[in-house]
């Protein structure tokens, strides 16, 4: 599948990004020898590195991303080490199997955020990573609010969030969340966050901030009286990929529901703009 | 004992300050009945909210501090609930005993950056907070660099960074941190502080920020990508207190050097104004 990320990185490049490189790090396929299905999780890691002997894998201090350092999924045929490989259960199409590395990355951050049962998690964008954080955070038992100011997506993704049971509206509410997460890149996200959270709870930083617009020292300083917590969130560890099948397993019909159209390689190009207009479910590409 | 923020209320006012008002909340003093000595805990909570029942007290939602919503210690007779009233050994004197709490902030921050045995942090400051900061760091067992951009400051601090052994410099070290926090309330040490950390570690927001000057949107991607984590500290719990008191008893001669001059009432307006100079100890009144 094609994420914002990659629509991003051919415009601007990106920090991980090595060039020349095949992009597709949301990668589903079978294995040339034994023709068993597996989806792909990017990370190749040292292993014996601080980071991860601490159980910080993907932080790993020689990582090599597959999609980013070494070649990725817009490929025939792909050389991926075998500790890449997470097995899938033959009932998951293809084309939802390939969605386990965002399901994954929402699952890291929930993970890193504290999540648990009867959490007040506020979410935003209902864009399909924000519609995957919805299930992930409601699969872990958190009572979610999903903000997305764009009504064209709030109805298109009626029927996900229906099915999942979140509260959405189109402005922010006040306060009282436990964690509130970004599934949408604007400052205002982040700034709206941060005053929506009881004392003493915490904003993660899920999605990069695009443009310019720095951040105000008066909301540090919420930060500071009020004993807020922010965590970043990036990639995931091989266990969360595993944890996504799963979820996949369990909801592939509603998981359908994000993927926008199944294209060819050479319709690539076109699908990177759509994306880039942010109103666009997940192109992916069969090859 | 007279704080920054008594100095810089007495100016422009304070998020938690009901005027008219006494001020003081570092305070010690005797018991009117029973002539027994104690500091005070300046925190008066409800015990009922569910901060306080997820013990947060210093979060409390109907929190009265002494010296902000009630009456504080620039007073001869001072009327404070039993609850805050923390015994200390005859042996300590009274004008050290009065920075318990201050140290009590500095452990309350320390517990919530999860310092422990061996952790490399980083420490904005050498004022008598940061240089407290550093005490309580040392005793938790970790392993500290303090940064301090005023030469003056740095040499006026040198033998109570000698006695504890800490390593010290002007300018900021690269990289390598696994906690920094700041002790100084510059933007450029949250900036530089943020830099400072390795993947994964975490920044604490002990002082606030003055000034205007806003955080670049690049600065919260590094939080981001390399999954930091921000964490504010304000306050500290009773608990906390009884700690400091614990570390004052064992550095007692050492505390001494925090101390600029023992002062009367009718000199705080001028001490007030030193204190805002950035360049002395702590004052402390006798009543």
């Amino acid at each position: 599948a094609i994420c914002r990320t990659d629509a991003r990185m051919s415009l601007t490049g990106h920090r991980d990004l090595c060039l020349p490189r095949i992009p597709g790090h949301e990668i589903c396929g079978l294995e040339e020898r034994t023709g068993s299905p597996f989806v792909v999780w990017p990370g190749q890691v040292c292993g014996v590195c601080d980071q991860c002997l601490s159980g910080r894998e993907n932080l790993c201090e020689h990582m090599r991303i597959i999609g980013f350092h070494r070649d990725g999924g817009f490929a025939e045929l792909l050389a991926v080490p075998k500790s890449c490989l997470i097995p899938i259960p033959q009932a998951i199409p293809f084309h939802v199997a390939c969605l386990a590395e965002p399901i994954a990355c929402t699952r890291n951050a929930l993970e890193l955020a504290g999540l648990s049962d009867g959490k007040h998690v506020l979410i935003f964008g209902a864009g399909p990573v924000g519609l995957m954080m919805s299930l992930t955070a409601t699969s872990m038992g958190a009572d979610v609010h999903l903000v997305e100011c764009d009504r064209l997506k709030l109805d298109r993704s009626r029927e996900f969030r229906e099915h999942i049971q979140v509260q959405s509206s189109t402005s922010c509410p006040k306060s009282g969340f436990d964690v509130a997460i970004n599934a949408a890149p604007s400052m205002d996200a982040f700034r709206e966050g941060i005053s929506s959270l009881k004392p003493g709870a915490l904003f993660c930083l899920f999605s990069g901030i695009t443009g310019e617009s720095p951040l105000p020292s008066s909301l540090i300083n919420e930060i500071h009286y009020r004993q807020l917590r922010i965590v970043g969130a990036y990639g995931c560890k091989r266990e969360h990929m595993t944890q996504a099948v799963r979820l996949i397993s369990d909801h592939t019909e509603l998981m359908e529901l994000l993927v926008e159209e199944l294209i060819g390689l050479e319709k690539s190009p076109d699908a990177l703009r759509k994306i880039l207009s942010d109103r666009v479910m997940r192109y992916v590409v069969q090859l």
